[in-house]
């Protein structure tokens, strides 16, 4: 069945069963012109908002329905997580073909809703139209955190130092994997680096965690690739910094692939992008507590990866002898402040 | 110059001088991985989505860049004006062909500051993407409303008056007219009619009056069509209505365009859409002081088009000789209440 023969409205109605959409602060669900919630006293609402479309961040011979829908969502708790912020309610436009099978969007559905649950996310609302090409997702997504307590972009300050959550470049090392299926590598390391692309894992109890640490001075999500991530901390922050390649955490996996494809594995973890691993910096007094809460509360390795410096220094990314590496792909002139 | 030669960051930094997202209760403007801002103390958040597709929902050759964003904006302030309440705070992800020119943007995010400061909302941040046929708009707003007072959908019951504001089958016509730019109507009915279809206004301040009023039991705005709309107020409420066709306000530019096009203005009017008129319940008792409150307080003509009825009546359009009409097109058997 076509999404075209049971139309909009068969198609709202017939998601529109599978949603909880109620409960929590929730005063409006869905089905009115807008929703409408409550946030608790004290907090302050966060908003975002990332897309998915066909042909540009997904292929759908790469990935199922349903694992399309769950990164399409897991992509914006991360932006959450990387404010230090709690998830809460969720919007989705949707651009479909009208050939689309009524069953690909059900199993969309069940993506969102799969990680909606997960992460305690209710589905709001949302908007479907005709885009006669490629299917595209918009997901808008709201979240709540302590006003005093957010991690921002903006707080980072020379000499402090820059930490990174798991392990980088696996993302880049599975999308490499879906288009060269035939890379010679063990089977453990094949799914380890496809699921990071195909389902990436927000860093949300992490976030939280940063958060009421205290200690943070300033954090990001890895989407854009590390570097270019870090280049959006120097902005904000007016600072700059340098990435030490020798501390970079790269998986046994992402090396194995490299090694097998003929790949460098740490232009993977520098610029591959698509990590959602949470990259933040602390001053070096506040390195001992903090490291110690993270490796109290959280399962993940947590590594030293550069230090901020004056903003007249750069974005540099240094090799273990000392030099300057890919210094012309750094993208920072790009991201210079404006006068 | 093209979007793909100044690139995301360059196109994202170009157009950040321009938008103000600071002031109000901004916590964290645009530029970081969310935005950030708080409410006031017994407010409750309201959310809502829609899409403006290239080829879709428009065309660039009918409407400025700047028209098009604006009207993107203002369909999204009709639905927040139809909850009774206040916008405050957008997002907006964009799709884009790499070829689209820089100019054509700086035009849209024109018309988005344009509209968005004639209604108070600013702009907190959204989301950038290769859209390799068309341009699609979607707009995420955010809004307020006393909890207590929101206009919703389902309140509706039978005896109860159907109410319009301003004029139906408008953008139906300047719709019309902009495909068929022969028609012979005077100037001054193109332009209202072609207005009325590329810039709609929300009726915002009527919104919050009469949520304001605490008289009004349901509402809409009319955006899919009359009788469309309605259906969502008989679905939601679990009533039936019925809409007197005598009673429809058509403006005199509707029905010189109707006649030069040999069109039926009422059906224009029934199922057009795009009107973004609001469309109402009151009691019967309560028609005098809302009548009164709204021709002292707005400048708009408000008119009673029908009246709600028990849900087994079902959804009709009553012709002025008392004859069911139009019965087939109402699409009301879509709208029935899953089991």
């Amino acid at each position: 069945v076509e999404v075209s023969q049971i139309g909009e409205f068969g198609l709202i109605e017939r998601l529109r069963g599978k949603i909880t959409d109620k409960g929590g602060n929730v005063v409006v669900g869905i089905g009115d012109d807008a929703a409408a919630f409550g946030i608790r006293a004290g907090s302050c609402v966060l908003a975002t908002c990332d897309a998915q479309i066909e042909g540009v961040h997904f292929l759908r011979q790469n990935a199922s329905p349903k694992d399309i829908g769950r990164k399409a969502v897991a992509i914006n708790i991360s932006d959450i997580a990387a404010m230090g912020g709690r998830p809460t309610f969720m919007l989705v436009c949707l651009g479909l073909p009208p050939g689309t099978d009524v069953e690909f969007v059900d199993e969309l559905y069940a993506g969102f809703c799969a990680e909606c649950e997960l992460y305690g996310v209710r589905i709001l609302g949302g908007n479907m139209a005709r885009l006669p090409e490629r299917i595209s997702i918009d997901v808008f997504l709201l979240g709540e955190g302590e006003k005093e307590r957010l991690l921002l972009r903006s707080g980072a300050g020379a000499g402090e130092l820059i930490l990174a959550s798991g392990w980088l470049g696996d993302s880049a090392a599975g999308l490499y994997l879906l288009t060269h299926p035939e890379s010679d590598v063990p089977a453990e390391a094949r799914e380890r680096l496809t699921r990071a692309h195909i389902t990436p894992t927000p860093r949300l109890a992490e976030g939280g965690l940063l958060a009421r640490l205290g200690k943070v001075t300033s954090a990001i999500d890895v989407s854009d690739g590390l570097v270019s991530d870090i280049g959006h901390i120097c902005r904000e922050s007016n600072v700059g910094a340098e990435i030490w390649e020798g501390h970079i955490p790269i998986s046994d996996a992402a090396q194995k692939l490299a090694s097998a494809a003929g790949l460098d594995p740490m232009h993977m973890a520098l610029y591959g992008g698509e990590d959602y691993e949470l990259v933040f910096t602390v001053k070096e007094k506040d390195f001992p507590e903090v490291a110690r809460a993270l490796a109290a509360q959280s399962g993940l390795p947590f590594t030293v990866i550069g230090r901020i410096t004056r903003p007249e220094k750069g974005l540099r990314v240094i090799r273990e002898d000392g030099e300057e590496s890919h210094a012309g792909s750094t993208g920072w002139d790009h991201f210079k402040k404006t006068p």
